[in-house]
């Protein structure tokens, strides 16, 4: 009676004004069953899961290399002993692999699965009543104050015979044996209790019955429902250095353009600042039709290049090189250039059209058209966009634009392209990117996309969430000892670091942000330390990065004066300004610092100066037990970059795994210098106009050197 | 080709041991199609749903008279408007009723509806991307720079025409005519600008225009697929202030025990107490075989009576009344008695018997039985409780066992019991639980369980989950400020709050905590008004609690000497030591201020003294609005209960709604005292040897007695 109530009465749509719908999507939950149903009996409850991005609906991201590490919440009614089991594999092979998990405290439980290669992985939590491990539990606390367990040897000797129904011969034929010992034991009362023989009680105990009663205990398990699943990335999804460069301002002839030649003649300097990804601006031809100016003004000049990213012209769209830079087969010799010298090229994916695009005639119905005829051009108003179409990925033949763009990223896939900085995701629709990004990962589990989406916070983590690997982030503008600590936290330590990997840009050829353009040198080398090691990938956009180009247009915005998005520039690279030596100084700690090539352990210690900011990043090949091979980075900044700043700094030393009271070297990697710290407070003094931080390997003094050798 | 990979390679059983089974429950993902879905075009995203338990599996909970406040991230990509509502019905109406939703920033949406009546609440979030709000804020921001606006215009027109097809013929007229005006308007191109007349604007601009456009959208809307519930019960769910006692030690005649009849004649001392509910223990026949003695001694002597939680004797099981207590229409009385004092009897449901339970020699399959031929008795080795046997609610006969469970419920409620508190409900499957209160539900939506869980939190958050409707919480072991400020915090502003109502309880027959063991009457005291008014539901057990009985059985146990659970008592009511006097007036403060009748407003404010305790409570007619109506109650507490405690108090004044530099006075409800604060900080000092807390009632100035009168 009470289901039929519900059907009856259930989501109408009498209140709806015509042509509504009412709520299609939207599953009506049944009343309660006026009998209980059979699964009721269920005792194991499985919770909280993570890593588990929106219940399931999204996998999970890791990189090869890393261990997966699985919590879950399990628990049952009464006192009865838990098994908790993880149980993972990778799509594509057949065997399911199980690791028992372990209890953390307050019915949490863990365990890990080494993400070994590339493609997607599921994983399940089981629990089951532990009923052997129940048993001997309680056998103990009786044999402990002296109580009869008759009747409890015979419980035991009854349990194994159960799993001996399920078991091997050979196993059978032990837990068999057992059984009859302790029936046996059960007939010998004396006094009212039971002598069991120390040789009983030690098989008993032994872990070989205990691991044999569990193997074949009855079925009856609880097994999580949730769909738990794990992309598995590159190394290079986790950990990075970045440089972007305009190929056309790459020429060493003031009096040209640069080309994709001229990229590659480049390569040894990039090289040499430790540089792992190259990332290039869009390559394509631009179109002329309303192309922009300099300094980004409406109408362009004769010789103005216009911006790479009004892509298309009569040389072509998406798939073609822009003539002025070069030929399709200079851009193969580019990537292997780089591949050479381990540098991947990262091409820049920008889905929108310069009116001279050849979709724009071929596919006209991938645009919007207004009702005066014209395509409408992108704009915020009334900021007006005239050099560029949006496409329309509403349009009524939306799967054929879709496929298109598809299309667009396996051309340069076979070209050996395997990352994609994608241009503003966050205007195109979030279906569209599942979509896109799950197709090449069907076969190119290897691609990577980051999501250049500078937009509202919960449009980021959704773009993160529907397949991105990497994300841009608000780093450009977390400048305050607080503002840096709260936004690391919450994006290393709470949920969204399950599925969103930021990648820190000091800079872009959008954003030159105000402390660039006025904190001198020092703000420079700050900004560069801390997005070096308080994330795991970072990039510079170069060279006007190291060349400290700090000049802006002028007009209150973040643009660059003379930007290249406009303009070809010549740069001079020998500068005496050039921080390059520096880059390449920090590529090369992140390089041979493994702690610096993770985010998940970035912990903030505290400093009484609001001015020094200190934090860690640690790597241990077990879980928090230091070994010889154990790497632990402490990075002391400070963020004050016109007086010098001093103070002590409180090592939270239990995070670290460093015992209380120890005294340890650490090897400042920046000066190669090295101080004697004792304790969790040291002391430190930075000069900005000198060196503004600290970044220290720290060891405690048993893994130091053998012969102790102190600089 | 994708598809098929999955199927074969998925959940494979290849290495599972005989008689295992794989994964039944766990469904399989979906590989990404190889072709957009239609589904994927879909722009609007809704996450983040508040309040959902367990992703929607329960429902979240609300009072009688709530407001439902309902939160939602809803966004989509680009930059068009979004139009976002809240739609709610109660079951068994057929209306959905829809609330417009508002932006509270950060992408975050908020409406509220009425928990009006008991019952179940169904409600759905509804996005839509709002074409009209677009268009209007573009064409405003386009005429605000003088840019020629005429394609505007006519897109206006297409959408006000494409509106008025679904529109009635009236609202079809003004639609049409507004777009003809736009139209025609559109071909008055002067100077490459369009002249808008005033009064066309005035109507665009104007909410008419807008609801109709709006109305009659077209269709596209995101619905949250979530199942998002309410369960709405009666106010005793969330305030009540409860009293416990033994009816046996309710007599007045110290040469016998006492009856139901005796409850009776203490009704006038319980409503003078300002009890909302009165909670008996079991009132069943007591089982002989294996009685506890006085303290729980294993072997009861001739006159001791048992503990009532060893249910069921000869005389009868769960649906009898104990001879020595009375009779059934004793027990009918007692409730119509309690009713008329707006007093709400609450009855325990303890589901254990005695071995001489009827249920025993009727029922022996309900029952767990050893090899041996025994039935095991409750136990957690090495303790032993004879006297009771636990049901076996995974007995094959289950259901005939469940379904007599609830009858037993429904007996009661047959005779005028609506509350129930549940001993050691955690000992029981959650999926029982579930089952038994929503089948109550069904017909009686009125009846409340009370949880008795003093067990791990994640199993008294699921014992919430699956429906009780308050928890016993671990209140009694918080004592310090650091304690009680971050288990409140977790209980009132975490998901927690959502779904599970603590219930204080300073003592229970149970629990004599050390701190009223050794604290004196300032802890007796102090742990009244914190419970009283750190939660809208507390309880005393009494009459030892207002007579300060602080006796434990000196065994470094928390039982009480000689406790009532095995011994009848009798109390002198009008022991100097009595604090009745204290309990009604904590009782009467709590019933004449709104603001302690909710805890979802509870915030804590800073002091310079770790000893005091301070915190506030707010209810306001409108959201955080003062008006005269409003009631906001600040409490400081001295923890220290053998020395003055002096400080400032530094309220959080934004949070209370008062302006700055306002001046307020504040009225001590205990004392009846008055005092002028200014501002935020404010000094009190506090003697535990006279009272150790103010309970102050706050009001800006503005809303004092209009003749300004203070004591």
């Amino acid at each position: 009676m009470a289901r039929k109530r519900a059907r009856n009465e259930g989501w109408g749509q009498h209140d709806l004004p015509a042509g509504k719908e009412a709520f299609p999507s939207t599953r009506i939950p049944p009343l309660p069953p006026t009998l209980p149903a059979e699964e009721s009996r269920l005792r194991l409850v499985i919770e909280g899961i993570r890593p588990l991005v929106e219940d399931g609906r999204f996998p999970a991201k890791a990189a090869v290399g890393d261990m997966v590490t699985v919590e879950a919440d399990v628990f049952a009614e009464g006192h009865d002993a838990i098994l908790c089991e993880l149980r993972y594999h990778r799509l594509g092979e057949r065997r399911w692999i199980t690791e028992t998990m372990v209890p953390l405290g307050n019915d949490r439980w863990q365990a890990g699965f080494p993400a070994a290669e590339l493609g997607a992985y599921r994983f399940a939590v089981r629990a089951d009543i532990d009923r052997f491990g129940t048993w001997i539990r309680d056998l103990e606390a009786r044999l402990g104050v002296g109580q009869d367990v008759s009747v409890d040897l015979v419980v035991g000797a009854r349990l194994l015979r159960e799993a001996a129904a399920r078991a091997s011969a050979s196993d059978a034929r032990f837990l068999v044996e057992v059984g009859e010992r302790l029936d046996e034991a059960a007939g010998l009362v004396v006094g009212g209790l039971v002598p069991v023989e120390p040789d009983l009680l030690e098989v008993t105990r032994s872990g070989r019955l205990a691991a044999l009663a569990r193997l074949y205990r009855p079925t009856g398990s609880s097994v999580s429902s949730k769909v738990c699943s794990v992309q598995v990335e590159p190394e290079l999804a986790r950990f990075g250095s970045w440089y972007e460069l305009f190929p056309r301002s790459a020429s060493p002839d003031p009096t040209r353009a640069g080309t994709l030649n001229d990229v590659i003649d480049r390569l040894p300097y990039v090289e040499r600042l430790g540089a792992d990804v190259l990332y290039l601006p869009p390559v394509h031809p631009i179109g002329k039709t309303s192309r922009k100016g300099r300094d980004g003004v409406p109408v362009a000049g004769p010789g103005d290049p216009g911006s790479p990213w009004a892509i298309g012209s009569a040389d072509g769209g998406h798939t073609s090189i822009d003539p002025q830079l070069g030929t399709l087969d200079d851009f193969d010799r580019l990537v292997d250039s780089a591949r050479g010298r381990n540098i991947t090229i990262a091409l820049d994916l920008a889905f929108q059209c310069s009116p001279d695009h050849p979709w724009v005639t071929e596919h006209p119905e991938w645009f919007l058209h207004r009702p005066d005829g014209t395509i409408r051009f992108a704009e915020n108003p009334p900021k007006r966009y005239e050099d560029i179409y949006p496409l329309d990925f509403e349009t009524g033949a939306w799967q054929e634009l879709w496929q298109a763009l598809l299309d667009v990223v396996n051309f340069w896939i076979g070209h050996g392209v395997t990352i994609f900085r994608v241009d503003n995701p966050h205007t195109k629709p979030f279906g569209f990117w599942e979509w896109l990004i799950a197709s090449v990962k069907v076969d190119h589990a290897e691609v990577i996309f980051l999501s250049e989406a500078f937009t509202r916070p919960k449009i980021m983590q959704r773009l993160a969430k529907v397949g991105f690997s990497q994300s841009y982030t608000y780093f450009a503008w977390r400048n305050s000892k607080w503002e840096i600590e709260s936004y690391m936290t919450e994006l290393t330590q709470s949920p969204v670091a399950d599925y969103l990997r930021p990648n820190f840009w000091p800079n872009t050829p959008d954003i030159l942000t105000e402390s660039l353009q006025t904190g001198g040198t020092a703000m420079f080398v700050n900004r560069l330390i801390l997005a070096g090691t308080l994330a795991a990938s970072y990039g510079i956009y170069g060279p006007v990065f190291e060349l400290q180009e700090h000049l802006g247009r002028g007009d209150h915005t973040e643009e660059y004066a003379h930007s290249e998005k406009y303009s070809v520039r010549h740069w001079d690279l020998d500068s005496p300004m050039s921080l390059a030596d520096l880059v390449a100084r920090v590529n090369s700690i992140r390089r041979e610092h493994a702690a610096l090539q993770r985010n998940d352990t970035l912990r903030f210690h505290a400093t009484d100066n609001e001015q020094l900011l200190a934090y860690s990043k640690s790597h241990h090949a077990e879980n928090r037990r230091w070994t010889p091979a154990s790497d632990v980075v402490v990075t002391v900044v400070n963020l004050d970059t016109e007086r010098t700043q001093t103070g002590w700094i409180h090592l939270d030393l239990e995070a670290l795994g460093i015992e209380e009271g120890t005294s340890f070297t650490v090897h400042d990697l920046l000066t190669n210098s090295y101080y004697q710290w004792e304790g969790a407070s040291n002391y430190v003094s930075l000069d900005p106009a000198a060196v503004p931080a600290h970044i220290f390997s720290i060891q405690p003094t048993a893994f130091l050197d053998p012969k102790g050798r102190l600089a």
